[in-house]
């Protein structure tokens, strides 16, 4: 039979296109297919937004525990004394079982459709977490990480060596395809280029060749990370891992912060893309993505919450944070350089291509038709109550017009104001069971 | 006869220091004050947490309505086009009847238990805020806001010359400790350099000076009012105002972003402080605060959300984004740059140290006896449940230390979490009516 939603639809259709349509009913079939959107007289304008579902192309699973903590670390000590023991206690499939339905319900309860996850070394549980996305019916690509690099990685939470990070790559990808769900995916993920031997990455690069399965892994993300790639394969980590065979359509590379102007020509040209994590730019990055100059080089970008890189879940919250890094970029940060030489002028992004880069240009860059509420596609939605008593969010007669209003909802919505959450039509989330569905 | 309400306290006695008591009982009078914390038996750690009140040291009231929009303008355009439009709506007191009522509960719901207020340069409506927070019961500092310049501001929203200001921002004085309540204070409120006449600025000193009320207004906050003091004064903000005797014990500075070093010992040899916005920075500054430097010149330093110049109003979050943009001050934001070119090195705060300056700090900045639950001073305070399904915020048995778990609360806690809001003694907001309570 299906089921109609009616609300004001708030959408970016491109990267600089706002469409905000009032008093529409959104049809919807049994396949969680969007069958029409017309306009209905009934509805109340603003009171409920749809927005498109929120996509985090970004995200490791296991670290959920640790969401918002160690923040002070670096890199080298946030990995080896603060995430690599907790990932190794996500092999336990009694722990996993704890964690993964407080993550894949928290997220669906913030509004993540689609999540990108990096799951941990283990087959089984990394299965375990694309049996509970499809179980509680988040989209999801899932990733079973190979690292096998004695020197990036603990001899206690590592592949015993290429050949069995292959395999176990391999086998993972038949676990999550043999869950016959229409959700949920798998994706070969190589940790980063410092985490495995060339043999590892070389495999994997072949593994993603002969299964046509996508690829995901971390690209130039600090000085360290990028440097690092210069000196063991004498080039960048994109070129690096071109050369592997990893940069393939619609490959995921997390954060890119440090890409240089021919990285980004190389992503454009292979179909990837990059992950942005705005967020844990000011953490483990030494500098912030330059979003705009990706962006204009035609190069897909998504945004990620980076769990727990970044210190928090919401995709919405990204959006915002986005434009305040690509801000503080432009203007620089120092008061005692003159303004000329603080930042980099030119860097700013909208709200408007936040919030594209968080639903449409993240769907694009998984080679997903979600992003939009469009007839033909899913029905990944959330629905916004923008009258909740006490809420950031108000909207206020004569003050906001519809791009005003559109950027209050992208900056206050918050989870309680969620009424609905759906993905594929299912309603998998929301703060109030009947509100906003007609 | 009092009451008691039992839960872990988490709070910072000192910029660097963490006190985290399990299970204690803290026992409140009539009169709203702690009289004992005492060990408790019965209390399971950490299901309840009790911060301290927070403290929102910059606050535009009448720019609630455009909460989280107009971010992507200039100063001029935003003040002109945006923002001084609205205010001047809000001199209408039936406006300000929907919208100070709507500010004040949203604020408590989110753990405000003390704002320092611009209000508008309407006596009336000014007085109704003072109103609206001591009928709701919060502590707040009200500021009736003085601008006579004529270059600087609208003939539409200003005071006609510097006489009506001066006479204005006495009677509003009045008008507001007429109120009688032992909540709600007068703040003398020149809105920044730019907008004011000498004579205005000379005026609200020997106000200031003649009566004892606190001062607040804008110093340095970007580059373009750094160097208008310059141009006019021929020496910086800071020195100007210092010349009208606005700087006084507790006068609050909002942004300061471009203060000198001069500047700084300037402040503390006035106790005058910084209202630090941390998230604002991004949008109106051209720079970051160098918090860091401020608190180890001894300068007292609050946090502010600058609603609406800060698109949130969460005095939380901006504990969270304090510690961001010390990061992205200390090591920078262009990739393009050697990292030793790109920061401010050694320019970190804490998150200890920034929940201290959005609470014990910012108290201290005020002069007010809060931020910090301790016998003898009043019972502002926020009771934050750490296990609501689907929160952002979740402890872990085996994974969280204390300083852990404070470290969750503070980046993670929504107002969704916080089932009780105390100001006084007085139970103010809370999202479960009951919980916390003994």
């Amino acid at each position: 039979m299906g089921f109609t939603v009616r609300g004001t639809i708030m959408q970016t259709p491109g990267p600089t296109k706002l469409e905000v349509r009032h008093g529409v009913a959104v049809a919807v079939n049994d396949d969680g297919i969007i069958t029409s959107i017309e306009h209905a007289n009934d509805v109340a304008p603003l009171q409920t937004v749809l927005l498109p579902g929120l996509i985090d192309t970004h995200i490791h699973a296991p670290q959920w525990p640790q969401l918002g903590t160690g923040l002070d670390l670096d890199l080298e000590s946030w990995l080896f004394e603060h995430t690599f023991p907790l990932e190794a206690k996500l092999t336990d499939p009694s722990f996993a079982s704890e964690v993964w339905p407080s993550l894949v319900s928290t997220l669906l309860a913030h509004g993540t459709t689609t999540a990108t996850y990096y799951a941990t070394i283990d087959v089984e549980t990394t299965t375990m977490l694309a049996e509970t996305c499809r179980a509680a019916g988040q989209r999801a690509f899932v990733g079973r990480v190979a690292m096998d690099h004695p020197d990036g990685t603990p001899q206690w939470y590592r592949d015993a060596n290429a050949a069995q990070g292959i395999e176990a790559s391999a086998r993972s990808i038949d676990a999550i395809v043999a869950l016959g769900s229409d959700l949920v995916q798998p994706i070969i993920t190589p940790r980063f280029a410092p985490a495995c031997t060339d043999e590892l990455l070389r495999g994997l690069g072949e593994l993603a060749s002969s299964t046509g399965v996508r690829v995901q892994t971390h690209c130039s993300e600090s000085d360290w990370e990028h440097n690092y790639a210069f000196n063991r394969f004498g080039m960048s980590d994109t070129a690096a891992l071109d050369g592997f065979g990893l940069l393939r359509d619609h490959t995921v590379l997390a954060h890119g912060d440090h890409l240089g102007r021919d990285d980004l020509a190389t992503l454009r040209a292979r179909g990837a893309g990059v992950a942005h994590c705005p967020m844990s730019n000011a953490y483990f990055a030494n500098a912030v993505f330059p979003a705009r100059r990706a962006l204009d080089a035609g190069v897909r970008v998504g945004l990620g919450t980076d769990v727990a890189g970044g210190a928090r879940p919401n995709v919405l919250s990204q959006c915002g944070e986005a434009v305040t890094m690509s801000r503080l970029l432009d203007e620089g940060v120092d008061a005692e350089l003159a303004p000329q030489d603080r930042g980099v002028a030119g860097s700013r992004v909208s709200i408007v291509e936040a919030f594209w880069m968080g639903t449409l240009g993240g769907g694009e860059l998984l080679g997903l038709d979600v992003g939009l509420l469009e007839v033909g596609r899913p029905f990944d939605a959330v629905a916004v109550d923008t009258a909740r008593p006490t809420s950031a969010l108000r909207l206020w007669d004569g003050v906001d017009d519809d791009a005003r209003s559109f950027e209050k909802v992208v900056r206050l919505a918050e989870p309680a104001d969620f009424t609905d959450v759906w993905v594929a039509g299912r309603r998998v989330a929301g703060a109030a069971p009947k509100q906003g569905v007609a």
